[in-house]
């Protein structure tokens, strides 16, 4: 931690900074500028709040400079982990391709659904049966009976589920089912439900809210390692800004700055990412250029009828038509 | 509900707009203009998808034209919503004004605090029991011991108690303590808790969440008001924006916003809304000459050793001339 | 400048940065603590770049601890700076109001508003008569033409004028005519611009871009500050954020920021920073309130006829209110 | 046009705004709905002002439905523009990589910088000249001098010259030297200068302003086209968002919505759009992978002496491994 004084701070000034510092059991070292002395603070300074200096006389700005994340460090960790979710190892060298429809709605449009996506080379089917929806008077998922349905298209086509989970308490129930839980962006601050599933035996597939910065995000991560579950993959799904032609902003400069600082892996979500199925081809291109491990693409046999999210919705003809396309471009930057 | 053709839409194209839309019981009404096919959909589009038509071929934009939201509204309700929180009316011609720590910590810290803001003039203490923090190793709140600290607080001072409810599974058990019952800004989107909320005879203080837009932030509360429970207080506590002196950017825009669209009472919370205490006095005077009902500031009897937030608390005398500041602004915009 | 090293940065990469510093003059001061490195150094790193640092091995962050402004800055000069502009004291105890048309259209319009603009309190009349429109088809000023009628209306009104000068080739022929020269948003950044005015003998009215932070704002007034005009004023008038229910998000935290690190008076534009006529009256209080040294404010005649930003232009008769309420806010905090 | 009328509009208000439409020359289309009604407008809306009617009785809101880009727009032109700088096609088949320092500093640099980057593959050369600082004391360009070490350069590589232009007083002289003249992202919004540009005889490279948006973006080429040049190329180079890692937010998402909307060529920069020489590789491949015509990447000899940008240039060595992937990628997606 570095602490920044004032231009003109008291020789007393300083030396009751100095002296909390070492109450604090940590040792200070002191730098004095031409305009400004600067103290650094040697020892753990994360478990040091920064208030415990930001608010003391004289003090100007107080920085941290040890990353708040540590278990989702590439420095705690070097080399990539690599998450196996029914087999599909994502995170090494092979990419891996999940898909479906954004709400299960009905048997016959999740198994027509499977069936296609699995033909084209998807070895994960997502599907909704718990949605989190703006409006109250929207159409909130099948629950249960949703889950069931997923169960019977794995059953059927060997894909293995990825679905959301929304709440700690239904943690147990979902992971009977999936074989992979979703933490949407939307829940990515609630660690309550991060706590719960960090002691849960299946892998987590952790959204980033559509506000988080990279720090946040790997901080989530962070609840889920912390609490002993390691298997860990994050997904990009575009990011809030001024733009107003995408839905979102999808950011794909967090995939290489997460290689660079995180050894977990990191998938894209083009349909999310972008709201609007005419990007999605380009963009998924795009994501597996930059490094991701793979992508999550909503597909649905009708999207002109989906309950929802049918505007950034792949027919399965056009998600075949992506997965040739990122094949390509795998083969391109050394990948399968 | 609005559909705009692309340019060179066909004849066949338009039929199988109009078609669609009469088939949902709807009517369409054609506008041809030089450039442009415009279609109007007549009928209550708020349960029609925007993916029914903006698939259709043709179909360059869907525009929806009714507010998300209906219970929320002031076309709904004309008249100001005043919601009584312990006796303290929040929404009429006085200002209400809640006041504490961010965590609660101890009992002493507490009820020092809670003697200091009541003295000072406000009506209702905040302080959180559960915590929902960035960091998997910060401190994340006294649970249950913080719950009875606060009902103490109130046996001794009279003052209302607000604090932050989680997860839906923790409604009772804070309703139990509590007078109102915060949903904080990252779970604004959280339709589990609010559904659990909507069904508890308690007034709700729900945050804005550090990205809604307008639309949003009343489409939670509409999830509040569909369930049953209309008892809602807003709260703008900061955007997250590309600036970076202050930790968010208090948005005081939506105060009369909020007050032109809804009936529901507004108030601010500059102290999240800054995140510097130094801010905190010049921008509680702004929002009630914004036309707030209301504030919620925190107030620590010592900062620099607060568990959480430190940066952004009051010592309780600056709280007492920030009272002073805000009775000041109150009287000039003719409220108390 | 504070210079984080890798966690496991090599004795020869610590003594190739120490090397660097030296070369250049400075005096590097070493803090090693157990997980990183920090060298603290000593002396005006505002003439050594980041990069002369940031790419050599080893090396993780670069940190800058001195503000990159000098003259703008509150430590530099400690009292409030007051800008006089014809007769008007904008920084002092009295508030200042500049009212008057977007853009100059007409004598009749530009006489009649300025009649009535003077009448409810104003003492500066502004009015456009170079453009920058986002549209090449949008009306673009009436140019040397605007510039009289301005002059015209001062004469018959008394009023000083305020009028933007969009290029530096334009600065002469502006100052001509103008009591106050406005660099707007869109030319914060234009140094060439900056460089001109910066030798003219008028004030500046420099307005922030709508994604400028502080620091850029500041640096955008050290520009002119360095070059020897410190006759400026800053202008607050709304930033670019995801929010869509105003046209920008008028940030009012910046004038108390503003107050405590720089000496310069700052005022607020509520019609671009809402771009709604009917947010502008609430705006106007909180700025006040928040300690703005005065508004400019767009007036019309008749806002459903304006050739420009008609929808955020009040009336007359709705200005002559704004001043009543301005005065009443003024008065409790204490000023004019 | 669409006006959306208040829930309760009267008839005289409703005739009102039917009136206003008729006096403007154009035809309204009333559609009654349950609960709003709603009046088309028919005829080019492009030059009647929302103000016209936002401001009438009864009226809610307006809605433009024409895009406001005409020339810019893929409907006016519906083939790919291709646009020859000194005989690099940019639009066509094959891939353009725009390549050189961010300044200009000396002969030695610069000569050193254009061998290197024509032998990896680059065929026009950057540079700045005159330079668009944010500190006044910081390295403001070489002026003529630097463009002159531009066309020696050029001499000695044949390599076309690209380069920036701040100020419609310095267009001629620029266009002497350059084979391509840039407007940068601060003068995006500069119509003086687009219009001086307009008449020129030589190509334009147009860069995104850091928050502009896609209409504005295509609303600046549209100044251009407008007034004859229509050798126009947009850049995108990074936006401004809440996000902290990168420097912008490179927005690959407006290279294929550029590429539906319009009939102009677009190329990235990913040096400025990350700010970070370690992920400007990553993000060139998922630039070409987007569907981008070509790259703009800043590369200099020794990056930790560069006068600016150092942290984002690229080494020539690297560069050169750059052009290696960015032809991989190409091929992936059928270019050269």
């Amino acid at each position: 931690m570095i602490i920044i004084l004032r231009s003109h701070a008291t020789e007393e000034e300083i030396q009751s900074v100095v002296g909390r510092i070492k109450e604090l059991g940590l040792t200070p070292h002191l730098s004095q500028g031409t305009e400004k002395t600067v103290i650094g603070v040697i020892g753990d300074d994360r478990i040091v709040r920064r208030e415990n200096f930001a608010l003391l006389p004289g003090v100007d700005e107080v920085i941290p400079i040890l990353k708040p994340y540590k278990l989702a460090s590439r420095e705690f960790r070097p080399n990539d982990t690599v998450v196996d979710v029914a087999g599909s190892k994502i995170g090494g060298k092979e990419l891996v391709v999940i898909a479906g429809p954004c709400s299960v709605e009905s048997e016959e449009q999740l198994l027509e659904t499977a069936a296609r996506v699995r033909q084209a080379g998807a070895t994960l089917l997502r599907g909704g049966a718990y949605k989190p929806r703006t409006s109250p008077y929207a159409f909130q998922g099948l629950g249960e009976d949703g889950l069931r349905l997923l169960a019977q298209a794995r059953e059927k086509t060997g894909l293995g589920i990825v679905t959301e989970v929304m709440e700690s308490s239904e943690v147990e129930i979902v992971a009977d089912y999936a074989d992979m839980l979703q933490v949407g962006a939307r829940n990515m601050h609630n660690t309550k439900l991060l706590r719960s599933l960090s002691k849960v035996n299946k892998p987590i597939l952790l959204k980033r809210n559509f506000s988080a910065t990279l720090n946040e995000f790997l901080m989530s991560a962070e609840y889920l390692l912390a609490g002993g579950n390691d298997r860990v993959v994050l997904c990009e799904r575009g990011i809030r800004t001024f733009v107003e032609y995408t839905r979102n902003t999808l950011d794909l400069n967090i995939v290489p700055a997460v290689k660079k600082l995180s050894h977990l892996p990191i998938i894209v979500d083009p349909s999310h990412g972008t709201g609007r199925q005419d990007l999605v081809l380009p963009m998924s291109r795009a994501a597996i250029a930059a490094g991701a491990d793979g992508l999550i693409v909503e597909v649905h046999p009708n999207p002109a009828e989906a309950f929802s999210d049918g505007e950034q919705s792949l027919t399965p003809d056009k998600f075949q038509e992506l997965m040739k396309d990122v094949r390509r471009i795998a083969a391109a930057v050394g990948r399968k």
